[in-house]
């Protein structure tokens, strides 16, 4: 653990529900410490304290403002409905507090964007908070799938994020009205599917984005269901390693689907298919226990004879974690302010990136949505 | 088992490569017994026959004719390519014998109605070669999938369905030759997740099918990879179960998605998600091993406290079969053909059914491709 007065002093704007996972994992994560909570009224802040247990040293104020203008405070983490994401991630970035905000990132790229610019040019480090990017399983899998022998070229990805809403959260949480979270599930849970789905293709950019034809909204018009496709048509992408002879087949595509829903039972499988390999992971979002992880790699496969079995079986592979994935997150991101900090590093180009590309796919299948499920192209 | 002249009498017009699996799956099955191997020449049927140590007294043509012609022969099995599908079938249909078609079952509706009407008009049974139907996961998945408790109602299904074809297949195997297997992957795979994908939608028809821009073909046009999507609008759908004041939440709607190939690592993955329950299963079309084959089943599922786990785990259900798929398919056509002969049953009409509905489905798919990935409506 870094000496008390090392650790990264984390301020917590508004108490959302996520914001009690957040407390705990800062609380675990030996680099951070939280600092301060502010909610819209002090009753509510002390509220917040008391539920969760929290020290009485971390400092409890009645707005969203005295956090960012805490001089003590060294980073926000931002739990808020995204239409307050802009005022108040690029507030506190003016502020010199480094960013974590939670998904969807902004309601669309021009606000994503304005948060992005004011963090580098006050030099503060952003991250969102997808936190099954930090779990070492995700890095596991990524060591099999740059290995060409064992996985290859990707060839199709899909992936499901859904839940099964109450009728509460149907009729009154922040994710389905329009003026707080106006991409509904497709903000809320296709971060994730969209996250996933750039992660496993390396982060390069789809070709196009297509919604499907299948969109449920609310009364109010915000999403409830609905899913995309994104190709990366690689001849549009220039990449040698496509080009060898390694790939004699052309014209080589890869293809993603995903599907995010409110109103179906908890799902959070990934697929992916390579070309020597591929991997299944059911519990990808927030894995069903804390301590151990798994997902299943499919080596190189062929049937046997007849055609009456496969020659090799998926392998289980299960990978332990010291912390649960949102501490190592929050450890993550703690260690990046340090470094900017204390050494003088610059902020972690990859984390505000990632959100990037993932909040212009989001932007392409919602305009797809708008345009009668016309094709996007990027 | 039957006595032996109870038993119904294969004959097997082709020597393909999957008539050496269909020759086991009768040698396994009580109620069949394998009568007589027809080929292109009496030499190719010869060394068939020793190659995979058939009994002296299967007879041996050197037409396919022959077979089709043999009064003994109460059904026959042809493994043709596509194209011959329609001549055979509808010419053994006319000679009284039953049809078990490898599928593909056609290149198109059309042709497949031809099939069908023969079979019909001259009361044999039809059944396509989909052997994963018969197994005894199929049907456990089946009992879970209709109680209302454990699934509720269909929300999404996804369905992989590829091989890594070798370059002698992607040179010379009949599923790439337009004048042999002109659908391609979209019929030696498409059967399959289109099939998959109408079982689990309970044999209800989509409203639309649109194919993703997304296909990859050989030199000669011949489709080797694609994807596409099935959406079922339940508003355009009459269903009094959907209409419940259970389903709050119109419009309500069900989506599919499928991707083949013959360009990526073996997969044959099926996820279905429901209302109140999801099934995975990751060797839907042919099981990992014979004995027995499994399926992840996730029962009404919610997160733990501080969202940090699930509240319960999927659950792997374990399903034995005494005899492989493909003899359980054997036997199952083999009792209804001999409920014909013996007892004047008509041929039960869900088989030909099933096949029906899937060649429809094959067929928008490639019409919504040959349109520019234009929804068609059904």
């Amino acid at each position: 653990m870094a000496d008390e007065d090392e650790r990264v002093r984390i301020g917590i704007v508004g108490c959302a529900e996520i914001a009690r996972k957040l407390c705990r994992a800062i609380s675990l994560s030996p680099s951070a410490t939280l600092w301060a909570i502010g909610s819209r009224s002090i009753d509510k802040a002390r509220s917040f304290a008391h539920q969760n247990g929290l020290s009485s040293s971390v400092r409890l104020y009645g707005s969203y403002m005295e956090v960012v203008e805490d001089p003590d405070v060294d980073a926000v983490y931002l739990p808020l409905p995204t239409s307050l994401h802009v005022q108040w991630a690029v507030l506190a970035a003016r502020h010199k507090k480094h960013v974590l905000l939670e998904k969807p990132a902004a309601l669309d790229l021009p606000q994503l964007d304005q948060i992005l610019e004011a963090c580098s040019s006050n030099r503060v480090q952003f991250m969102d908070g997808a936190m099954w990017l930090h779990h070492p399983r995700t890095s596991r899998m990524r060591e099999l799938m740059t290995d060409p022998q064992l996985f290859g070229h990707l060839n199709s990805v899909h992936r499901n994020s859904t839940f099964c809403a109450t009728p509460e959260f149907l009729d009154g949480n922040i994710r389905v009205k329009p003026d707080l979270d106006g991409l509904g599930a497709l903000g809320d849970l296709g971060w994730y599917s969209v996250g996933s789905i750039l992660w496993a293709a390396g982060y390069r950019l789809p070709t196009s984005v297509v919604a499907l034809p299948q969109v449920t909204c609310n009364s109010a018009g915000v999403i409830l269901a609905c899913s995309a496709s994104l190709i990366w048509d690689w001849r549009r992408v220039p990449n040698p390693d496509l080009d060898s002879p390694r790939h004699p087949h052309p014209p080589y595509q890869t293809v993603a689907t995903f599907h995010c829903s409110f109103l179906a039972n908890l799902s959070m499988d990934l697929a992916i298919i390579g070309s020597n390999g591929s991997i299944h992971v059911m519990d990808l979002t927030i894995p069903i226990e804390e301590q151990s992880a798994s997902f299943d790699f499919t080596p190189a496969t062929k049937f046997v004879e007849l055609h009456i079995g496969w020659s090799t079986k998926p392998e289980r592979i299960q990978v332990s974690s010291e912390l649960p994935q949102e501490a190592l997150m929050v450890e993550e991101f703690a260690s990046l302010v340090r470094g900017i900090k204390r050494s003088g590093c610059q902020p972690d180009s990859k984390w505000p990136e990632i959100s990037r590309k993932t909040q212009l796919v989001l932007d392409a299948v919602k305009k797809s949505i708008d345009l009668g499920y016309a094709p996007v192209h990027l």
